[in-house]
Parts: C-alpha cells; sequence; structure tokens
C-alpha cells in the first residue's frame, strides 16, 4: 500500500485565513506576540483543532497543546508544532507553516482513518519572534528550561507592559506547568527562511543541526553639543562610533564565511534631532555560527575591536552578552526519519544547518528533535513578501507525517496493512 | 559721566527663574516649542514685559513682542531678543539668554530712567530649534519670508499634532501680520555654542556673519530579511550602507577644515528589531561652512559618495535637499556698535563667525542685524550642562545695552547730559 499522505490544498487554505489575522497591504502579516490580533489567531487555531476532536492545554506560559489521543494512554505524545507570532513586518509562512503543517497531519489522520499508538500533539509557542518581547523563543525557551517562567512572566514590551499581564489580558495564561509536560519526540516543520533550497532547487531540507548564536547590546557614549559650533577636532561623536562598529559587525560576517552571519538589527540614537551630535548610541548584534570555536573568534574580534575603538576615538563603549546558545546538534535517529520521509514521497533533499532560531532549538534541550525546511522565495523572510509555493509546503508536510507516524507507531483502522 | 550698566545678579535671577520652566534633574531644560512648559516659559516672560509697562502683541505665528515705547511714535523699533524654546535635552542659556538680556536691557533703563528716540523691543521667535516641529527657526523665517505662514502653521511634529494648532492650544495664536512688522535695527546676545571664546578667554564675540547651511534627508533602502538564515553574500543591509555615510559625513567635515563642520543627528532604521537586516534606513545631515563655495563642494562630495555607494552596494539612496542657507554677513554698522560697547565697557572682544543658525539670521534679510556672542563651559550646548558665568552673560548684556541704546538715540531724564 501507498504511504499515506495529506491535502496540500488543505494546508494551504488554512495559511492564507490564517494570514487574515494582521494581514498588512503588502501581503504581510503583523500579528506581534499577545496582541489582540495574536489572539485573533490563537483562537481560530484552537477552534480548528476542537473541529478535529482534539483536547486543547495551555500553559502558564500561554503555550498552546492540542492533543490527539493514541491507542497508548501511557504513551507520551509525538509533538510538532512552532509559532503563530510575526515580526512587524514578517509574512504568511514563517512560525505559522510548522503550526498549521501539524493541524493538517491531524485532519489528514481524522480523514483517512489512521490510528496511532502514542498520542499525536500540536504546539504553540509563545513569543518566537522576540520583536514586542525580547528575548526570542520564549515558550520554548521556558519548555527547555533556558529561562524561568517568572523571569519571562515579568517581561515588558516598550510601552511598559507585563508579559504576564498580557498572557491575562488575551486569555492564554494556562494553568499547566511549562516544564511538567512530557514528549517522546518533537518535529517542527519551517520554511528555510534562506537561499540555498531554492538555489538548488530542492524541496526538503533535512536539518542536521542549528547555528550557534551570540547577541550583544552595546551602548556607546560620547558627547552631545550644538552641531554647528563645535569643532570637528573636539567631538565625541557616538553615531560615529556606532557606525564603525556597525561596519566591523558586517566586516566579521564577511571575514568568518563560510557559514558566519552577523547584523545589527536594531539602533538607537540619543537625543536623535537633526542639529545635535548624538552623545549616546544603543544598538544590537547577532553573530551566528554553527561552529562554536569560530562564534567565540567572532565575538572576541567584536569585543578587541570596540575597546579599541574607545580609546581612539574618547568614547565610552559597553558591549553586553545578551544571549548565547551554543550551536545545536538533533537527535539521529529523528533526523533520519526525516530524510527516509524525503525518500519515500519521492522528493530531493538534503542536509542543511539552521540559521535562524527555531522554537526546536530549545525543546531539543529535553526532547529528541528534528526538523524539515522547506524552499522560501528568493530566501526573504521576515518580510512582507515572505513567500512558498504550495507545492512544497506539501511536500513537507508529507514528510513531517511520514516521520511523526513512524516515532508514534500507527495503523489503518478497517484495513489489513 | 559712565556708560549706563545693566543689573548681572537681575539678569542671572532671571534666568534661573526661567529655567525652572522644564527642569530636567541634570540641570538642564526640556520646554519643547509649543508645549505646555512652553506656554508657561511665554506666560512668565509675558507676565515680567508687563510689570515693566510694556505693551506684549503676538503675531500669527507666535512671535511675541514686548515694546517699551520711545519719544517718537513714527520712528521704527530697535529690537532685540532670541527664542525660549529648547532641545529635548537642552541647556538654561541657549535662546533664552538673548531674550532675558532684552528685558534686562528695559529693566534697566526703567530704573535708570533713560529714554530712546526709537521704541525698544523684545522678541521672541516660536520654535528656533526645530526639535518638535521641523525645519528650525521657523518664527523668525517667516518674519524673514524665507517660510510661508500658511506652511509653517501646517507643520506636523512626530505625534501628528499640527503646529497651527498647537499655537491655538496654548494660547500665542496672535493677529499681528508675522511680515508685517517693521524694524530699524536687530540685535540678537546668544551664548557662542563653541569653545572660541573660552579658549580665547575672551568675554564677548562681535558676530562678522553666519555660516551657511545645507542639511539634506537620506534614504536608504535595501532588502529586508532574516537576520539569521540570510548569508552575508546576498544582504542588501540599509543599515551598512547608512553607516558608511555617516562615517562619510564625518570625514566631509574633517577634510573641508578650516571652518567646516558635519553631522548626522537623526537616524531611524526599519523595522529595528534585533534578528532582522535594517530594510530602510532614514536619517539626516547638517553641513555648515562659513563660505558658499566650499559649501557647496562638501554637498557635491557627499551626493558623489551616495551615488557610488548605491551602486556598489546595490542599495538605492535617495538624497533630498532639506533646506540650504548661504553665509549671511551681518550689518557693518551695527557690527561696529557692538565692537563699541565691547570697548566702551572695557571687555575685550575678538570677531567671530556663528557656527550655529539663529534667528537673526533670518531676520539679518530685511533689517540691518548684529549678533553678541558670550563664552559658554566647553563650548557646549544643547546638552543639559551647558554652563556659562554671571560675569559673562552681564559683559554680553552691557554690550547689548549700548548697542541698541545708540541705536536707537537716547538720554537720561531728569539729568544734563
Amino acid at each position: 500500500m501507498s504511504a499515506p499522505k495529506i491535502d496540500g490544498e488543505r494546508l494551504w487554505r488554512s495559511l492564507m485565513d490564517m494570514a487574515q489575522h494582521g494581514a498588512t497591504p503588502k501581503g504581510g502579516v503583523c500579528r506581534l506576540t499577545l496582541t489582540d490580533i495574536d489572539k485573533a489567531g490563537r483562537d481560530t487555531f484552537v477552534e480548528w483543532c476542537r473541529n478535529e476532536g482534539m483536547t486543547v492545554r495551555v500553559d502558564k506560559v500561554g503555550n498552546i497543546f492540542a492533543r490527539r489521543d493514541g491507542r497508548d494512554p501511557a504513551a507520551k505524545p509525538v509533538v510538532t508544532g512552532s509559532h503563530l507570532d510575526s515580526q512587524p513586518t514578517g509574512g504568511k509562512f514563517d512560525g505559522v507553516y510548522g503550526v498549521l503543517a501539524g493541524l493538517e497531519v491531524v485532519r489528514s489522520l481524522n480523514e483517512q482513518n489512521i490510528t496511532t499508538d502514542a498520542p499525536i500533539e500540536v504546539a504553540v509557542w509563545t513569543n518566537e519572534e522576540g520583536s514586542r518581547f525580547s528575548p526570542a523563543m520564549m515558550g520554548s525557551g521556558v519548555f527547555g528550561q533556558a529561562f524561568t517562567l517568572d523571569e519571562i512572566l515579568d517581561k515588558r514590551d516598550t510601552d511598559g507592559k507585563r508579559l504576564g499581564d498580557e498572557l491575562e489580558r488575551i486569555g492564554y495564561a494556562g494553568d499547566l506547568d511549562p516544564t511538567g509536560h512530557e514528549m517522546s519526540a518533537y518535529f517542527e516543520a519551517h520554511i528555510e527562511q534562506g537561499p540555498i533550497l531554492e538555489a538548488a532547487e530542492l524541496p526538503i531540507g533535512v536539518v542536521t543541526h542549528a547555528q550557534g548564536q551570540r547577541w550583544h547590546e552595546i551602548t556607546v557614549t560620547g558627547m552631545e553639543s550644538h552641531a554647528g559650533p563645535t569643532p570637528m577636532a573636539v567631538r565625541k561623536d557616538a553615531l560615529v562610533g556606532a557606525a564603525k562598529i556597525i561596519q566591523r559587525v558586517n566586516e566579521i560576517g564577511h571575514a568568518f564565511q563560510p557559514g558566519a552571519c552577523a547584523t545589527v538589527g536594531y539602533i538607537e540614537s540619543m537625543p536623535n534631532s537633526r542639529n545635535v551630535i548624538p552623545g549616546r548610541v544603543f544598538l544590537t548584534t547577532d553573530l551566528r555560527h554553527p561552529d562554536d570555536e569560530t562564534l567565540t573568534a567572532m565575538d572576541r574580534d567584536l569585543k578587541t575591536f570596540c575597546e579599541t575603538l574607545a580609546e581612539e576615538a574618547s568614547l565610552t563603549i559597553d558591549v553586553k552578552d545578551f544571549w548565547y546558545f551554543p550551536p545545536t546538534p538533533f537527535d539521529e535517529k529523528l533526523v533520519a526519519l526525516v530524510g527516509q520521509g524525503a525518500e519515500i514521497h519521492g522528493l530531493p533533499s538534503q542536509k542543511i544547518v539552521s540559521g535562524a532560531g527555531h522554537d526546536a532549538v530549545y525543546v531539543s534541550r529535553r526532547v529528541p528533535t528534528a526538523m524539515i525546511f522547506t524552499p522560501c522565495e528568493g530566501g526573504v523572510s521576515h518580510n512582507e513578501i515572505e513567500n512558498a509555493t504550495p507545492e512544497d509546503l506539501e511536500a513537507g508536510c508529507n514528510v513531517l507525517l511520514h516521520a511523526m507516524l513512524e516515532a508514534a507507531g500507527w495503523r489503518r483502522e478497517g484495513h489489513n496493512l
């Protein structure tokens, strides 16, 4: 008999429907975590799950787990999922695809009368993007014990609103202990958010591990003064210092190829007035590399540069380590199931390293984990023009279905297999 | 008989009292134009003027003219003044000194029973700083016909509030035609906002002319994308492009010495998220030079650099001319009166060029004008630590008194001169 398959059209329709929550004029999505729009997206997902007969539970950090029971009530669930929140100018697929691919797996199982030994669960992790509340991957991070529940609930957005209060407000402060939830395996399907699969014309990336990341917060302090009568020679222009750091970060990215990424994504200059020499600039850096030693070397390069610059330019430069996680290898057996799924469905694939952080990275600290990548147009993500083809998304979901069924144990009811 | 003198202590007390409106914890002032705090400062000034028997009129752009009548009702007034608004983190002297020095002149004339032929007026110009509403020097600019009244009333702050509405709200939308007000001479006393007088240990700068200025608005457009999986080689990072422009602007300032100033004071990066490659950056530049040809060369250098950078980095860079005014020579006769005032009061002085824009620059388009500079500590201005000594401020005000009396014609009543 042939391998079970999902319904690619139904998956696509769900993605388009979900994209209505926070739709932007340019065709993207703005669904910042724990906003009214995020609530609406969560409510839609929960409704869809209940329509499939699933049981929905929410933990104390707002992670949602929708469960389809298995035959063995004692078995730990095989889980898949991702996130529903987006960047301020995000796309329709980043995160959402992993969640709705999980739902599509369940819909297909129901439709095809397939039962599993272990339960199947679809997870929605709170605040993966880290745009409104920093850092990113909060919900999975609490599950993976990278953060404590209390520290996360106390995080505030730039308006001073507390994460815990916002969870209560939108009705997603559940009572489940976020670290008490057990799983036997975790899979996550996600668009690649990079150009590698598209360039290679492959629908499936078998993700072997995730890049390490080091994030910094840098404050450059000079001396604010009037832009007219302050001679160039006596200036302490914090923005000129910041500009040199931005360029150096970019140079570091180019210098540590292959594999390095280095970005300044956030900058704030004070007092930010046209005719005042900036006195203070705050900026953030994001360094990534699949090799931990190289990542350390990148970090060292940045810090040495800032020390030298501070002396030369008479600026004070404070470099704070904000976030670190080491390169993460995924579970060999589950990675093999993903590769097998591609083979069985006749889908060309290659092994790939995840450049982005994903909920799977934190989940993998406690549960055997693997990821499936599918191409996205031009490799573009975190952008309203983010795009992917229905065919590629269907392919990734079929691979997910295979991997989850193999991990959970399964049979078609009413058939001799 | 000796030359009339002002009361330095009284001037200092007025400065300290005015600094209470918008006082910051660091000893500075935040009195953004047309806010409630600006209204409070204006109200105090008007009250002080009325206590001196002056007549107060307000024009349609909110400029205040407080008048002390002369003996000749047909004579055009000799005017002095400056502004009461401040930068977001401004000091106690920038602008305020010129206004309260004018008031101190009137107080001294009243006290010493001195009458003038022409009326004496003290002017407060609306929104000199240009922080809340851009561009700067709006009130004097409308007077000087650099801007029309209607275009200025329609300007909006970053919250979308309209200048004309804010004028109404705080009760300073007067009925005087801003371009109809006639003057025979205009003087402005101001702290230098640069380090030259302090370094030369001179209390008085006789300002001969003002630097030319060219301001630009630059928008760098690249491609926003995920900071993790987007390889360095394919990025179009708008902030890296902006960083190169910031450095070039700084280099232009150093290259066109002596006399050049070049600053990027404002920057805004979009979407400004830690893990997104910036897709668009908006920044402003401020180029200044006392020589118009050199200023043009600086402008050309910047534009050529941006063109080349756009091509090399595959970015779109739009450079908009935002504001230009040529180097402005002041009126020779009035400048000579200022030099004479310093001499008569035994105050060492030097000729100096104004690096900053001042209301006097626009006023000089329609009225013979001169300026008096006094030192400020470390040359620092547009900063909460801006400072000046009571002695220097007293010296500048005595020079102002002399120049205004000579321009207006005067006598002590009840004395044989």
